[in-house]
């Protein structure tokens, strides 16, 4: 459990780590029935955490271009449970003409290690055509400030 | 649209009609197709607000005693969504031996008036029997202090 | 818990008072920290059946017409569990100009009376203006059709 | 897009690759404001189906061993969205002493090749403990029978 197979033999990664960062609630319903956060519900602080970035540095998720998510993943050390807010750390891995590797921390209140971490994928595409374009100008030099050392 | 089924005639509530407050997130998948935070995703927040209120008054979620919802109901005055916050507010309509009636308001930033009001209905069982016991003792004082006026 | 505020001293539906019926997987994550699936869970079989129905006879979920949801409710009676699945019945409950009611019924392989009954309202809207317009033409027939004795 | 990072070079594979097949319902709520269903979602199908299968090999999701997941990952090659359901194939890509490697398939009706493929790591647990334990002995024979050749 202790090394992911996308960091190998590396030491986790801490807060400090990550470039922006951002608490989060979980609901009642994120624990299943073995009263942990489900598995599942990591990806979709995942894309909130993003997405709140980009609408934030002047995406439109209603105009032309939209992100399409074409690969992920997550490994996970220790579980979290609801009534617990977790906290989110991000940082760009890649950044690329027309895709963004993000990668993703999550951290509890009281451990100084990730209880997990992610990454995903973005191809930004005309919506229209569904043809590959580069990532949007306006986000482009945020991105650049979120790519790690 | 203006006025509910279960409030009928009256002026709607204002955050000051409820007891309790807490403000939540909201998650990019809250948003449908239409754009908004879908209609499901209010009774995620009810159960969230409740149960953390819950627990932070001293219930064991894995104790002998579980609330059951049995029934639960919602009105949509105006739309919100995500990245926006939502603010809920909590209150007790009737508390019984074995049950309470909770009734929330959903508030967006820009408004006086709440964009939703719910409600929803637990009685408290024995998880083993299924038969109804007492609201949980460490809980009782406390829902008194959310009972409306 | 027997008796629904909304069919107060009416016996229970039974299969047979709901005109479409559709069966429906349950999910691991649909059962919560007790076991059984989370009353949250209910109004997403509701919206998939009645948005699966309307788009099997002609709505376009893309077009200029779209089903606000303005309220809804359900009574729970009896839980049920992933991995079971649950049968849906659907019918309506009134049909008005611009407006739909939608009454569900969720039953059990088990049990001839619903575990759940439940029911919402669609009110029809220009997606840009958000004012109610007619219920859309190619659906009208076949939500007659449904209406409940 | 067209290779996974898990499968360097290789063909995708094909329904004939996977052992266990289970075709799953979308829901409404699936999609999100792109119009396809979300990319979290198809995690829910794998949790979904695992489970499903395990249940149906005798595990007992209330006993003393859990499966926790502590990796998972999934590559998207094309979307899919409710109303249409969607089939999965499951296969096992490695059996330890406590852990097994699921591989998952998602096949829409129109496509030979899956529109995504995915993957997460089960540890089984003793619930009190969190210490690993063996596989549990009703569903070893099982899995071994889920490994691809």
């Amino acid at each position: 459990m202790a090394s992911s197979a996308h960091d190998p033999g590396g030491a986790p990664p801490s807060r400090d780590d990550y470039v922006h960062h951002r608490v989060l609630d979980t609901r009642w319903r994120d624990n299943d029935v073995y009263g942990h956060v489900n598995n599942v519900v990591y990806y979709s602080w995942f894309d909130t955490v993003v997405n709140d970035w980009m609408i934030d540095h002047g995406l439109d998720i209603h105009g032309d271009v939209v992100g399409f998510v074409v690969s992920s993943g997550c490994d996970y050390y220790a579980p979290v449970a609801f009534p617990d807010p977790v906290e989110l750390g991000l940082r760009v891995g890649r950044l690329g003409r027309s895709s963004v590797v993000w990668e993703l921390g999550v951290f509890a209140a009281d451990r100084i290690e990730p209880v997990a971490t992610g990454r995903f994928v973005h191809v930004f595409v005309d919506r229209s055509t569904g043809k590959p374009v580069p990532v949007p100008h306006p986000l482009r030099p945020g991105i650049e400030g979120l790519v790690a050392d």
